[in-house]
């Protein structure tokens, strides 16, 4: 998606050879236009694959989850870090935060997905593929069938992507990163 | 906003007479249609404000948020929990729970609100104010000027609403609850 490359390679910060920043308009300042565009590019990827709920975690999902689902005219639900005192039936798990050097727990309401639905998952990254593999747990839990994983940003460099292909999902990341060296990107496709 | 009663009095879950559980249509799984006739709902009431950013915080306020600042044209900033330790020059401070009696850090980048900015400032819920009050210390640290709050739903007995009115806030609440007595809910108006 060559608008969000563009934003990538005019707004984004590079931190680290594994670090990009991306705040200034996708991950803290959100800009709307651009996440809206996002959505048109999941949704002409898994137009055919009859969708019946877009999946995210929160929070920096939210935004382009809720865009996808209005294309696809579903509900969306994000999977959430903290557990509220009123959730009735939960289905939760761990994930391990290769940046925080910690797991930290993720869960949802399990009546919201069940053996019907087709998920779309979305998130904004993918590095090490530690929350999707946290989310697919939650997903499958409930019986629900994991139908796309639509990723804003991927680091193709690291294990989340062989993961999602071996895995024999359909996948598509709107900008694929091949490799981050002395501050500039490097395109996978 | 009719249809956000109808779906809170058939799907909303009253578990006390102060917690209304809204999770199968707003802050779990989210009714797309809805939250886009909520933005309709905020740019009608505040359309002559020249609003600049929509601003919230994480993450039951960035759906709504996110779709009226796409119906407003500008971008959205969410004010996050926790601070990226990428963050470069963050306004914080603490926002008291008193569902879970204690304080918790909001924070933000600087750069992302200025002087120059009109915010309208969007949220799920209203209860005591706790979470706005925290905002409104962070957008006035940034030097901005808040030029509208809306709340999808106010529990108006509680202190929030108070505050807001008092400060001369221009206040939009799209669904205003005078009471929850025995598991039956009174509309203000």
């Amino acid at each position: 998606m060559k608008s969000l490359k563009d934003a990538i390679e005019q707004k984004g910060l590079i931190i680290s050879d594994e670090v990009l920043k991306v705040d200034s308009f996708l991950n803290h300042q959100i800009d709307c236009p651009l996440v809206m565009e996002m959505a048109d590019e999941f949704y002409e990827h898994f137009k055919d694959k009859k969708i019946t709920k877009i999946v995210t975690i929160e929070s920096s999902g939210v935004a382009p989850s809720f865009a996808t689902a209005c294309r696809f005219g579903v509900p969306m639900v994000f999977i959430k870090k903290a557990q509220p005192s009123t959730m009735q039936d939960p289905v939760s798990c761990q994930v391990f935060s290769f940046t925080k050097n910690k797991y930290y727990p993720i869960c949802m309401e399990r009546q919201y997905l069940s053996e019907e639905d087709n998920v779309l998952f979305i998130d904004d990254f993918l590095a090490n593929g530690e929350a999707f593999k946290a989310a697919e747990n939650l997903i499958k839990e409930c019986g629900a069938n994991i139908s796309g994983v639509g990723i804003v940003i991927e680091k193709a460099f690291q294990k989340g992507h062989k993961y999602i292909v071996d895995a024999g999902y359909d996948f598509c990341a709107l900008a694929s990163i091949a490799s981050i060296k002395d501050k500039k990107i490097t395109w996978a496709k």
